[in-house]
């Protein structure tokens, strides 16, 4: 009986872990873009962050398998597990974007669009720290809507401003692709906000 | 204990009052495609139509969160309120993508994928109506599934042709663009309307 | 009383006829890639499986409406019929690109992934096979995993390289979008696998 404590700790531990890591690499992809250069390595660096938050995952759902009592919802753990994972894979997939297509420099929009993926991740980050008590987890849901309204938005405008500027039409679609992954990421952000909403809705 | 059936009919309200919204957008598209004209104006009305279903989405899922017994399982009413958002964001992505491309004139297949994408929150809109009692919700629901087909017909043919047709590079990515985000909105109908079917699959 | 078993058989029954046709599709789109040609009518008759497997869908919603006690949770089944749908939906799509888009000749990318989207449908179909005693399971959704990974940075190269060499930007395009929806048919593919992850979790 004493178990369902450590049981239910663990599952936080583990949730806290894999944002932590989906938040450092946020971080080192908005460090990409700031200091854009030695792009092969940090993109290098962010696929390793990946591999490591899938080990974090499948831990999760390894636990999942062998634990009767679950601090929440079985399939609401599965969802938000993947969901951080598709995030990371989205970061990663930019970050290795930028390698493949031998962009040489990133625009002002790209900074900013990864430093609200790096402000996204965070507050999912925060609100995964507060699923143990469910408190003040509304304020960094809105938080994360309103960021990803705001990378809509600048997306938006980048890639109208691509059809006026672009001169050469592999830049053109190379571009539109990289904003549309930045934007998805955001996306993504916004699916983990609503699976957390979801689990409060349910759970209060 | 009388508290029950209003809260039930409180949030059907809002589910109809959600509906309406889209559909109400949906038209707006569908007469923007019709009579090109003032596109920008156009395109700002849909942004205050989405704003104002927005609120709604939130009244939802406030209303989720005080409220103990729900008429059907509360992770449904969640997913259902999230997808009615993701058409009406799609509708509006449409309106805004044709004033920030500076699109000049569409094409009849726009007009004929608008006018499928109101028909489908037409069917959405009467599939909700019909929530209280689970009556003729199929076969609304096989509208929006054939209705969908349609529009993926439409859109890829349309698409191929722009392959043969588009003089320029920046003209076949925009259309390209615009035809998929089209498309994409009658994906989201289907899925609303695989949510409301789930939702008629547990309840019946 | 005695219905109880005969019931359960038939889900099983159901999901394993629609998971053979998506692998009948499957394996239609990796000879249509191998042998490169009679490419309408081998797309037509993907059009046919795709519609074959439309039928087998229909009759396990209709069958979730009629049945009270079903072997896992109905919302799973009613995901698991969806989420197989989206798999053919996508094969079928990439045949009928390729000819709408008039491609004369397919790369070898093009058969490596039509080959990998292969191997994971048959997975797939492994791991269904198993639901009944839910063993091995397991190792067919690491096997899809594998295959998903592979099947990206294949297409994540294969677009990179297009870049340099697409001499002219209808060609970029027009390839772009079939890497791009070979690889989200393999991101289908995982979407089952999560799905049945999720059955595993909840069932055993």
């Amino acid at each position: 009986m004493l178990r369902l404590l450590p049981q239910e700790t663990k599952f936080f531990d583990l949730f806290e872990a894999q944002a932590a890591k989906v938040h450092e690499a946020a971080r080192a992809l908005e460090e990409l873009a700031r200091n854009y250069e030695q792009v092969q390595e940090k993109a290098r660096h962010i696929k390793v962050l990946e591999t490591q938050a899938d080990h974090i995952t499948h831990d999760i759902i390894d636990k999942l398998n062998r634990t009767f009592i679950t601090p929440f919802d079985r399939e609401d753990i599965h969802a938000l597990a993947s969901a951080l994972d598709d995030v990371l894979d989205n970061i990663e997939g930019v970050a290795s974007r930028l390698a493949l297509f031998h962009i040489t420099s990133v625009t002002h929009e790209v900074i900013q669009l990864t430093s609200i993926i790096e402000q996204a991740c965070g507050a999912m980050r925060q609100a995964i720290a507060h699923m143990r008590d469910f408190t003040k987890i509304s304020e960094y849901l809105i938080q994360i809507n309103h960021l990803e309204n705001e990378a809509d938005t600048i997306s938006r405008t980048a890639t109208a401003d691509l059809f006026r500027d672009a001169a050469d039409f592999r830049e053109l679609i190379k571009w539109k692709e990289i904003y549309g992954r930045l934007e998805a990421t955001t996306d993504d952000c916004e699916d983990v906000a609503n699976i957390l909403e979801g689990i409060v809705v349910k759970n209060t």
